[in-house]
């Protein structure tokens, strides 16, 4: 039997990402693009086409070798019929069917789903949380996104829409977000907000790697933020603790590199403020697929949907 | 073949309900005893014993005709050791093997969970959530207890401790709640709290009873506690619709008596604040089975253990 294959697709609001795997979920070949200005150039969905087509070609695959295609997108999605409701960092994306359109061009078979579900997936396979059975992930970006494990199956919900960390409130009065809502966790720690309070505290633009490595000097100012970010993660964890009883939480994204500072008071305060059954014998960990999270949940996806 | 039957016992801080239903869940026979004389007079547990020995005397039915025992205990428990870590309301009861204390004493099958997941588990089997599939059960009372059904099936979380919707915390800072953290939704809308805030704004005791006929009157005042109430549990659940997007919201206990200006806020709280895609084909609906929800829940969990 011929070597199988199968390709990711990773898309965010900075980054499109093209993968080829083999089924063990090595990544062959990886072609980045900017996404803005695959946006400004032509139609997204084209862009997408052609660069499944160029890595098909450069490494001399027969299309018959090839799975399917796994594709994550950063908004929410209908399994089931393979579009998405609408991409809140890419306009003009509503009730889109990327699954059939790609088909449609490609000739192959393509499932889909949200980006950090498939993120989720990959660390519960191959990553931080193999071996455990209900876990809570999350990514910390620009958006704040989670994913869910229940009894060792990815929960997607009712409508494919669930797993909204960044989007439950921590206070009852507070700073309106983009999705609706009132003081979700993302209008405080998505990177944005973190940015503006460090605007605030230092008297200049800073960036958030400037900000870990002040953090790390040590620098007073620079550690009190990122314990202040840890302290309402861990706030809004507590209730997903008490919740769902998870035995491992996984934190992936730009600003988990922040590190110590964080994930210590991030454990202090579900130790403290969560119940003593859910929270002794929770494990808090660090991703540990990182970029490539993405990519190796879609390929997970379409191998899990293409059973050989 | 005979009739075969079984023992549902609900443990709850005021009263010890003892029911014998048939298969179907109807109840045949129910007895309430007040659980503080129990515990003054003798030991809980031979009080318990005794109830289900005198039930099945009365009815005189024999013991081989009893598929077993259920019981609901208002703390968390071990399914399957069949203990109970604590018991929240009741002193004395730390780590206490339940399940083989009655089972050695009357010489039939026990199980045992948590009184708010056997009442999930009546609401979706037979009351009000009957063909959802992704619920999430509150009751309303001393303490804000809740239980969770993910695709068919009771969740409990990896140490049976999950649903604890009563302990998420609805604010950063705020009143410190009895299970160690802080702001709990259990500590804005626990009953002691309606009282305190109801005590303060009439300046005399008031019942919740009193509470909810003068909003029908309607009292102004009394209509805003109410909407305030409804507010605050909208907040948690619209962390809970965000993170678990589930298609039904079962709410029972006293407080929800307390009708439609309670579920008037929450509703409106829910379609404003949480995401569109979550939040548009959920049903919000009251618990349907009343008292006995916790005894049935108890029936069909040895119904569900002991398949015949």
């Amino acid at each position: 039997m011929a070597k199988k294959f199968i390709i990711g697709v990773d898309l965010g609001g900075t980054n499109l990402k093209i993968a080829l795997l083999d089924l063990k979920y090595r990544i062959k070949d990886k072609n980045i693009l900017s996404t803005q200005v695959c946006l400004k150039k032509e139609n997204l969905i084209s862009t997408i086409a052609d660069a499944i087509n160029k890595i098909i070609e450069n490494n001399r695959i027969k299309r018959t070798d090839i799975l399917g295609i796994g594709l994550g997108l950063p908004g929410p999605v209908d399994i089931k019929r393979g579009l998405v409701h609408f991409l809140p960092n890419i306009a003009g994306y509503t009730e889109v069917n990327f699954a059939q359109i790609l088909k449609r061009r490609l000739g192959l078979p393509v499932s889909l789903d949200n980006d950090a579900n498939l993120m989720c997936l990959a660390e519960y396979k191959l990553g931080a949380a193999k071996g455990f059975k209900n876990i809570v992930c999350l990514t910390l970006g620009t958006g704040v996104g989670g994913g869910i494990i229940i009894e060792g199956k990815l929960y997607r919900g009712s409508n494919d829409a669930g797993g909204e960390i960044g989007h439950i409130p921590i206070n009852e009065r507070g700073p309106r977000c983009n999705c609706g809502g009132i003081a979700c966790l993302e209008t405080y720690i998505g990177n944005n907000s973190i940015l503006r309070e460090a605007r605030r505290l230092f008297r200049r633009d800073i960036s958030l790697e400037e900000l870990s490595s002040l953090a790390k000097k040590p620098d007073k100012r620079a550690q009190a933020l990122w314990s202040k970010i840890g302290g309402r993660l861990g706030v809004a964890l507590v209730g997903v603790v008490n919740l769902l009883n998870p035995d491992c939480i996984v934190i992936g994204g730009g600003v988990a590199g922040a590190g110590k500072i964080l994930f210590a008071r991030l454990r202090e305060v579900i130790s403290r403020q969560a119940m003593s059954v859910q929270s002794r014998h929770l494990k808090i960990v660090k991703a540990r697929l990182g970029n490539n999270a993405g990519l190796i949940g879609a390929a997970i996806l379409v191998k899990e949907r293409v059973r050989l």
